[in-house]
């Protein structure tokens, strides 16, 4: 073992970044056995180091200078977050010739390609498997595992918060804004949510996921995103009924014969029997369909402070073994310009529930509405309501989602139609 | 891009090397732009030449030289599978400074520290992700993600051609000999099936798991073994009686404080509620429990050609990346210089079905061997059989297997005990 350590900078100390310090402090002698030398944490950027921390962690590594606490590190972590000012940190720090380790999904989604390129420029390492499922060997499998294979489809729950808030509503029969409650005060949702119950933070993975399985640029931007926000109490009761349950997914497949890719987050009906139900409380799991391979599955815990930290960490060792070995890992290939499908012509199926008057023909001129679109239906069921109303809930077999969307518009201006109750799609 | 190729020379072409083989003369402009390079094949070393072979394949690659073909190769993949010739063909080729992509489990868990040595010595790459559940991204996960974390425990179900034919014991109540017959005749299982069914093969892949997971060196030797020739039908039942399902598990567990790992293989009960009881047919799935990361699953397919080549071509893709930027990757560790744990000193439970005479005192004499190896009993349930017998099926608590298999043993001798109808380790 050479004794010359390898300088590490760590910028960011909330949940994530604390429990990198503690371990990189905690397992050291095994770290640098597994490297092959020993890592040194130089220091902490930190906006408020006069603000309590985990005693473990050395006061005298704090600082609020993260540019020059970068600039002599050999390995930059950030676990920040956000798109300013980690960008212009990681630059620098590559600019500088360190490798980067980060969790920072949003910079990835929004700016991945800026990052990759400086990366190459510089001949460093940029390694993010925490971005995407925490804990979940997810990235590497699909950067290089899977390399030699042809992947067609990924389809995952990477949003612990709302899984964990559609899972109490399946459970509890509570309503969004009681399970929300909850979810905050139990810690699995933030003070604001707004970036996991709306599905930003999925989208965000969803990208990242699609430009590795893909071997494209995917962002934010391409992804077409709906959260959960929306979903009732009676969507659940819905689901159930028709022997299903609520996920917000994440999607990502090819299609065109392979020229184009579509990425959506959405929430969806899929069947109880499906492997993804199964999936409870703020678990992620994502399934990836590859040519050769078939179908495989990876299941973990998809966020908190210590498996975000066994990911990033895999991460330091990797690229500090690669810093000893030869400078830089195998990068990921984006050299396919995939075109992305809008949603419009996706392929979805709706489940839709409708309030409607209680007279003979209603259904006839539902009917109508759907077969004017092209759209075909695979089962209706008519509950009369004991008074003016019936409820009419119907399943569609698989058109565009233009043509379904187009459909439900038509439904809400039927004179017949009081109510468009519920949509929601659901996937097999 | 440059245009130089790589070449890549394939030792062995049955059902992996085939698709191998097959998948890089169809993807082959695919694989080369994530490379940065065409990969070309420059040859196939093959026993009989003259055998029938995939149509897509150029006659005039074959060749019995396999000696010769991997002097001239950048990328040597080794697919033949056993210790011998394939050991020596893998380090001619490394001396040769080829960088070797192998499948072979056996090799590896015999005398994985030669290949690991030689690969060092010669500053090339050895990679084997087809080595162990075929297209499932495992060995990288563990050498790589999950370096940083202190990984405690995997379970996995590693041989798709025993969970086949334990699956189909439990759906139809068959027995041993009758399912193996139908796994034979569906190409689940082998002409001679000993490699699977006395656990030879989930041996080896438990031996490579437990070597990265635990940075140290594990030998097929080291791992304790027992196949499931001997689980009957009556077992089967048994198990389903007190809600569970046979399967045969490779488990792998650090003991001692980190000092010591414990790995088996064995049939074992578990509960139906296990996420293990719902892999099914020739699927694999493997549990890895780390300090920080928690609980992780990965599921998939294990064995067949186009799963394995998946396997091997994402080790090709990775290598030849690695060739084209700096020589080699990050090899695994082995720093830690684990002791193994006796099977005797492990702790696990039994599940025993005696046929005792049904007689008053039988189930005292029992219960007085089990105190006298301090076995303490979970349940007991005793159903005579209408004549001079009765059956009594005992569950243990926890002890080691050593108390738990003198136990089993006095009890063979008692005067009241005409039968130790089954025996079966419990796990949870």
């Amino acid at each position: 073992m050479r004794t010359q350590p390898l300088k590490v900078a760590l910028l960011g100390c909330g949940a994530v970044g604390t429990e990198v310090a503690r371990r990189l402090l905690l397992h050291g002698s095994d770290l640098a056995a597994r490297i092959g030398t020993p890592l040194e944490l130089i220091g902490i950027a930190v906006r408020r180091p006069g603000r309590p921390r985990a005693p473990e962690i050395d006061r005298a590594l704090f600082t609020t200078d993260a540019k020059s606490l970068a600039a002599t590190a050999d390995i930059v972590v950030e676990v920040i977050g956000g798109i300013e000012p980690a960008r212009t940190l990681i630059l620098a720090a590559m600019e500088n010739g360190a490798s980067v380790v980060t969790a920072n999904k949003a910079l990835l989604a929004e700016d991945g390609s800026t990052l990759y390129e400086a990366a190459d420029k510089h001949g460093v390492d940029l390694y993010y498997e925490a971005s995407v499922a925490g804990a979940i060997p997810l990235l590497r499998p699909l950067r290089e595992s899977l390399a030699g294979d042809k992947v067609h489809r990924i389809v995952g729950i990477v949003n612990g918060t709302t899984n964990y808030i559609l899972s109490r509503m399946d459970e509890t029969g509570a309503g969004f804004e009681e399970a929300l409650t909850e979810a905050t005060a139990l810690g699995y949702a933030e003070a604001d949510p707004t970036a996991d119950v709306e599905g930003f933070d999925a989208a965000a993975k969803a990208a990242i996921l699609a430009s590795l399985a893909f071997h494209s640029r995917v962002t934010a931007a391409d992804v077409h995103r709906e959260g959960i926000t929306e979903v009732s109490a009676a969507d659940v009761v819905s689901a159930r009924e028709m022997g299903c349950v609520v996920k917000l997914l994440a999607i990502a497949e090819l299609s065109d014969g392979g020229g184009s890719v579509g990425v959506r987050v959405h929430p969806a009906m899929i069947p109880r029997s499906h492997p993804l139900a199964a999936v409870r409380e703020a678990f992620n799991a994502v399934f990836v369909e590859a040519e050769a391979a078939g179908q495989l599955m990876f299941y973990g815990r998809g966020a908190g402070g210590a498996p975000t930290a066994s990911a990033v960490l895999g991460d330091v060792v990797t690229v500090a073994r690669n810093r000893l070995a030869n400078g830089r890992g195998a990068s990921e290939s984006a050299y396919a310009q995939l075109t992305i499908r809008p949603m419009g012509a996706t392929p979805t199926r709706y489940h839709i529930n409708l309030d409607v008057l209680d007279r003979a023909g209603v259904l006839a001129q539902v009917a109508t509405v759907f077969a004017a679109h092209q759209v075909s239906i695979q089962t209706v069921r008519q509950d009369g309501f004991g008074d003016e109303d019936a409820s009419l809930v119907v399943v569609t077999h698989v058109a565009t989602d233009a043509a379904l969307a187009a459909t439900v518009d038509q439904l809400r201006h039927l004179e017949v139609v009081r109510d468009v109750a519920s949509v929601m799609r659901v996937e097999d």
